[in-house]
């Protein structure tokens, strides 16, 4: 008798391992990000060979189809395999079941149940879903799971049960400071879906640009946009790609501040006399909607009520944020306005604004999101707050009574690395809130800010760092090990790359393109051992223009350098083995000397291109530190002290190091820092227990505080 | 007083020297891709700084002002700089002045003046030509003579005077095989339009698919393409692109035969009743529509008026190639209208079939363009025949007094080497045609046939190699030094970066892809060895389906791979030193080292990676020749005889490294045969000069007649 798939998979069930939140989820999770709530592995396997064959069975959500055939197109490229008949009417006979109980909404919502369960014997794949939503996180569950050895290409035999934590797990993109083309935002959605994000929040208007066509107000994204504007045939183009992957998509008209490039067009609309030109520039301008004049909310409803029409989602943004109320204060009709009204102050006024502006989206069937500034009693109960401020407001704004999300310690452009943002947890732990206020917390958002970004560099400031940021929105919060993360966010980048994301394959594109030339080996080591400057560094280095050209060594360089990382661990590993100093020395050794000798390679680079000529200190400081980093290894080697002034020279070498060129950094000088103070100070060995001695060096070494 | 651009650059000429049709432009032609017809270097320079400006004079064509524009943000991404003015109204002060003296034509024509002159001074770049598309010419010229060195960028001083040797210089896209999204048309329009080509062929319907919308007749694009076609608006965005780079578009509707996609909603068009489904696999189908019913005719009349609105240009494909006249072989009724008409024969009737289309053709303001089978004697003598036949062909109709254009030998899809098709000119040298005979020879298009290629990898089969054929199209027909060709285009290759193109950045991306990770190295440099089967084997090894994932080895595989020509080149160089045999020596062992120990590290790659399996053989014949390379080395430094066996197993092992695997074959075992046949023969340097040994070596390892 043939065993029934339910008997072989209890058969397998003896032999597996659970995994997830109960275990700390440290343990074998394979590849999959985010971890699941629940997965446990078997020993079998399901191979993926030409017969590999899918069924659906009884979804009615139209989407479910061709989500199927878009796994399963991805599974023959990443195999090279082609499946003669994808598709099979016969479900006993398939390799992949996939089943759901209901269709679930017609466009994604807050309300969609993603929860779904899939179950891989040596026979079959089984993915079981509530709704459509769920089999959508499902599919990129076992996309992530197929592997590969000499026998061939397999899904392991595994049980996964799995749900998400927080409902509303978001990435903002802006595509007003810098114009980011439809194809950026679909392979961007693409790789939101692989890592089961579920709202693209899309920030069309700014001061720099006014990105969305109206057909009401056309002099709005004609004046307003350099010709680059998203057509509304294109926004539903989008909208709808977006909700075949289960990705709500909620536009953000910021206002009354940010508007500057609405002005231009309707200068009427202003709080000061105009004429008003795009802004050019980066920060917070002066340019405010007039809060005390019909024909702002006339407008405003004319035009909200269109984009109402092409926005199927029930919320939409309405910024708020930092409008900093000059132009008000300097009006005396607003200021009679206010006082007449009993305004005490801009928040009052602004308070007022959205109250009425509160209504027009009411009237047009809309729920209002707005940033921290929003916030005022006035307000009804259902809008969401979004916190650029962090933890604590939105923690108020929960006690308050209002939903929210975090986005403050997700901010990409800000080129924070992964493991910080990862540590970043909407509900903390030991948070006060009750369940109920906790309730109130929806999830959040990572946010691209596109100052410094175009298209062809945003993806390397997504990706791979958003996989993190949207692991710790779907996964269990006891999910934390931050190597192992960094373990299957290597895998997930590569992974990206299917979708067509250009994180990994520009950055070597940028620097040919500096180069002039393929020959970019030396360059690369280069780059691979800088960062750039974080936080808002970059613009206090180097005030930027939108015209400014996004094709520098600081573009290239990647937010989180893996060079880095390893240095560090490997220094790590080498002071852990004192008095020994074997572990990890062979490959710092090669290291060190790759970078002393990378000059006068490199310098012939820098020399053939003009966009190089920025970082050649930089170049000069890695030769210096793999020369510095050779001669620690040696005297701790041998155990023998350095020349008295052996440290100070090393250690002037490394703060000079530290600076910045060409608003890049080196991201090794720290770990190299580490080293040189525990060469000078081997001797204290004599006398110390090696741990005591590490611990020693660590506090000697702590690098001087960073001004961000 | 200030010297006048003019006197300076009297003084520059001095010592200028000049290149280009005289001196046989083996000369200094810097990185310019095509060589222009003449140009004579100067000593000074023009320096691209932050205050670099571009200023238009008098040029009344509306794309000229974008076009600087869009060289400017070139220019400044290149460079990393920001200009402060890029564009100025002080023609004086300006660094780069554009003049033209009139229009030229609304729409790009045949008739195009695309000639320009340029002049470098230390002061000034001027840009003058007759016609805008001069002005679009020579704007690229400008962009490529852009240099850098330790003082920053600049542009040389220089005289360019140039203008193309053929009119018409085009690439055929097939967008039917394999849907090519518009993203991938516009970022080829744009490399077209760096190497100075002027017709992009887009051969919009197949067997495979119909990809263009028809509002007239939906069920063609409807029911033909999968879903995946060119809306007319998306037609009309990229003529217009097209049109601002110079570029004319000409459509391709290929019929009577390499039809099948037409008939699965019209099969009441077709010679044999239907019904039809659109083509999976490759080569000749029988399905044809039958020329003898008058609603096809009228089908066409409307298609073809519909499709004569969007695209502007005067001429339009209609295929035409082979019609195997099976279908109307076997109709009994079609049979009976040939015997009335007097139709001798299937090319009478398809001659029949071209007269009525061309009639068609004429009324919609459209001239005919069609492959070689069209040839008649009845067509009017304005129809353009394409030929894919070969030069022989070409010339027989120039003869018979038809216009012609050339293909064959300009077949990317072939994988042949640049040189080779470098080699191949519209008009060979000692041709026999008349001077008037030889001006009806309008020039040529490459074809990218898409049998085998998809949006990831169809750049890297179109780039570099396009430029090399752009080059044999434009330049004087004395260009043809193959080692400066190769060293420009590798310069070119980069270039063609900045516009989005991914021939360079896909290899890596889809070797990652198939390995799961980023570690490539080992893989890299097995992929660097080998080029995919060449000619028409790809399909003889494998046949394929349009289902078939193009994401394997072979796909990533370089069409001329450079690992394969430098070793050639140092092999030559070494045997070209007997007897010492030092010249060269120390980079062939670091080669042969690398692969002879590719394993085991490329094997835990492979494993890992089902994708990969296939080209297992070739890793393990690498590391074979990489050893036996070093053994031939060590018998040639010792000029000691090796055991009589050797000679025996290595040509053996050679052999099998000839054979191909996953559809790619090792491209250096051809230079490996000549070194083992040279260490074995090492002792008839006793008694022969070296030049005669080279010869006798050559000779002894000719490779074994390949099949293509």
């Amino acid at each position: 008798m043939r065993p029934s798939p339910h008997s072989l998979l209890l058969v397998l069930l003896l032999s597996f391992q659970t995994v997830g939140a109960a275990s700390g989820a440290s343990g074998p999770v394979r590849n999959l990000m985010p971890v699941p709530a629940e997965a446990a592995f078997g020993a079998g396997r399901l191979p993926v060979t030409p017969a590999f064959s899918a069924h659906v069975a009884g979804c009615h959500d139209a989407r479910v189809e061709p989500a199927v055939l878009r796994a399963l197109r991805r599974l023959q490229g990443r195999t090279g395999i082609e499946f003669t008949t994808p598709v099979t009417p016969d479900a006993s006979a398939a390799s992949l079941v996939v089943e759901c109980a209901r269709a679930g909404g017609a466009v994604p919502s807050l309300a969609d149940d993603e929860s779904y369960e899939i179950e891989v014997t040596e026979r079959q794949a089984r993915l079981r879903a509530t709704e459509g939503a769920g089999v959508l996180r499902g599919l990129e569950t076992l996309l992530q799971l197929v592997e590969g050895d000499r026998a061939g290409a397999f899904i392991p035999a595994v049980r996964i049960d799995d749900r998400p934590r927080f409902r509303w797990r978001g990435l903002l993109i802006d595509a007003a400071r810098h114009w980011m083309p439809v194809e950026v935002i679909k392979r961007n959605l693409d790789g939101m879906a692989a890592v089961k994000l579920n709202v693209l929040h899309w920030h069309l208007t700014e001061d720099q640009g006014f990105r969305v066509e109206s057909r009401k107000y056309p002099k709005l994204h004609t004046l307003g946009s350099d010709g680059l504007f998203y057509t509304q045939d294109q926004i539903r183009e989008v909208v709808a790609y977006a909700a075949a992957r289960g990705i709500r998509v909620i536009p953000e008209f910021d206002m009354p501040g940010h508007v500057t490039s609405w002005l231009v067009g309707h200068p009427e609309l202003a709080a000061a006399p105009g004429p008003y030109a795009i802004a050019r520039t980066w920060g917070v301008f002066d340019a405010a909607l007039d809060p005390t004049r019909e024909e702002v909310y006339k407008l405003l409803d004319g035009f909200l009520g269109e984009m109402a029409a092409i926005f199927p989602d029930q919320y939409l943004h309405i910024g708020g944020d930092e409008s900093n109320g000059k132009q008000w204060a300097a009006n005396p009709s607003i200021q009679a306005f206010m006082k007449k009204q009993g305004l005490a102050d801009a928040h009052a006024l602004q308070a007022y604004f959205n109250r009425r502006l509160s209504a027009i989206l009411r009237k047009h069937g809309k729920k209002m999101v707005g940033w921290d500034e929003i916030l005022h009693p006035d307000l009804p109960k259902d809008i969401v707050v979004q916190s650029w401020r962090g933890q604590e407001s939105l923690a108020d704004s929960a006690r308050q009574g209002y939903l929210g999300l975090l986005s403050n310690g997700y901010y990409l452009d800000l080129i924070e690395t992964t493991a910080r943002h990862y540590q970043v947890d909407p509900i903390p732990a030991g948070s006060a809130l009750t369940p109920e206020e906790a309730a109130r917390v929806l999830g959040g958002e990572a946010c691209m800010w596109a100052e410094y970004v175009a298209p062809d560099t945003v993806d390397s400031r997504i990706w791979p760092r958003l996989g993190a940021i949207a692991e710790r929105l779907w996964s269990p919060a006891t999910v934390t090990d931050v190597p192992d993360m960094y373990r299957r966010l290597a895998t997930l980048s590569v992974r990206l790359e299917e979708l067509g994301l250009e994180h990994e394959k520009n950055v070597d594109m940028l620097l040919r393109r500096l180069a002039g030339s393929t020959d970019v080996g030396p360059l690369r080591t280069l780059v691979d051992a800088v960062e750039p400057v974080k936080g808002y560094q970059r613009g206090r280095l180097r005030p930027a223009t939108q015209m400014m050209p996004l094709t520098r060594v600081v573009d290239a360089a990647r937010a989180d350098s893996l060079v880095g990382r390893h240095v560090a661990a490997l220094v790590d590993e080498l002071l852990a083995d004192a008095p020994a100093f074997g572990s990890g020395r062979h490959e710092l050794q090669d290291l060190f000397t790759r970078w002393r000798d990378i000059r006068p390679s490199i310098d012939v680079t820098i020399d053939q291109a003009a966009g190089l000529h920025e970082v050649r200190p930089l170049a000069e400081s890695l030769a210096a530190l793999g020369a510095s980093g050779l001669q620690a290894l040696s005297f701790l080697q041998a155990r023998l002290s350095p020349p008295d002034d052996w440290r100070t020279a090393q250690l002037a070498l490394s703060d000079r190091a530290s600076q910045p060129a060409g608003e890049v950094v080196l991201a090794v000088s720290g770990p190299l820092r580490r080293l040189v103070v525990a060469a000078a100070d081997v001797q204290a060995l004599e006398t110390m227990t090696p741990a005591d001695w590490k611990a020693r060096v660590e506090q000697l070494a702590a690098p001087p505080p960073q001004k961000r």
